[in-house]
């Protein structure tokens, strides 16, 4: 049992003055230009990079990974609110590095207090498929119950 | 210089019966629906997934980190097409993992031959930010001159 899912970047041109378009392709739900200019901008500008990706394919798989661990625990998640912040800075070793996921969750959760609520989080924090696969940054956690 | 972006999931119920919606926070360019049944089908449907996502990064990043290693060798980047495919699966450890992920890459060059364009390929493929963070995953690579 393997799910498989594509996207595909069509890349024009050197880095500082080239763009690219990134397609969702397997879901055909999008396509968004990339540059390097804006990715490394201090203030995002309104087209998406790969920081903003991996900061939303983090916030949603923490998501479902946190709602699972509450009901392991035996409470009844409601409602989880995750915020990703991906830090993109030069590397030390050369190039750029992503140097720090920060993710941030408030949840109206049944059946369980605040310090069991932060013990799923803290393990959520480890078992989420795109944290285990993420090990090259350094990944915080801020949580607490609504 | 830390270039910061963030997404944010909204998350309501269970994990086998929920659904979230993951908004691309920085840029504003959107905001989908994701869901554990979606995610992990055989076949994708039209909504996207945290795999997707991370398919896109690692595409838009890669093609990006390449265009760069090519003018770093002396060539000219035209045009490059990466496709990033993305597996999940269950992991022997408990749980779900991102297993592997395969690069493919096509690109237009000038003043660079087949070899010349494999070695800055294989380069890239350890020098891109998002490949450097994603170093719980396999990646592979099938690179080659339009």
């Amino acid at each position: 049992m393997v799910a498989i899912r594509t996207a595909r970047t069509a890349w024009n041109g050197p880095l500082a003055s080239g763009a690219g378009q990134v397609e969702l392709s397997s879901s055909n739900t999008g396509t968004f230009p990339v540059t390097w200019a804006d990715r490394t901008a201090d203030v995002a500008a309104s087209i998406t990079s790969p920081e903003e990706l991996i900061a939303a394919a983090h916030s949603s798989c923490y998501s479902m990974e946190l709602s699972g661990q509450i009901a392991a625990a035996g409470g009844t998640p409601i409602a989880l609110q995750t915020t990703a912040d991906v830090s993109f800075e030069p590397d030390p070793a050369g190039g750029w590095r992503i140097s720090k996921i920060a993710l941030t969750v408030r949840g109206e959760v049944e059946g369980m207090d605040a310090a069991g609520f932060l013990q799923a989080a803290e393990t959520a924090k480890k078992t989420c498929p795109v944290s285990k696969a993420l090990t090259g940054a350094e990944i915080t956690l801020d949580a607490a119950l609504d």
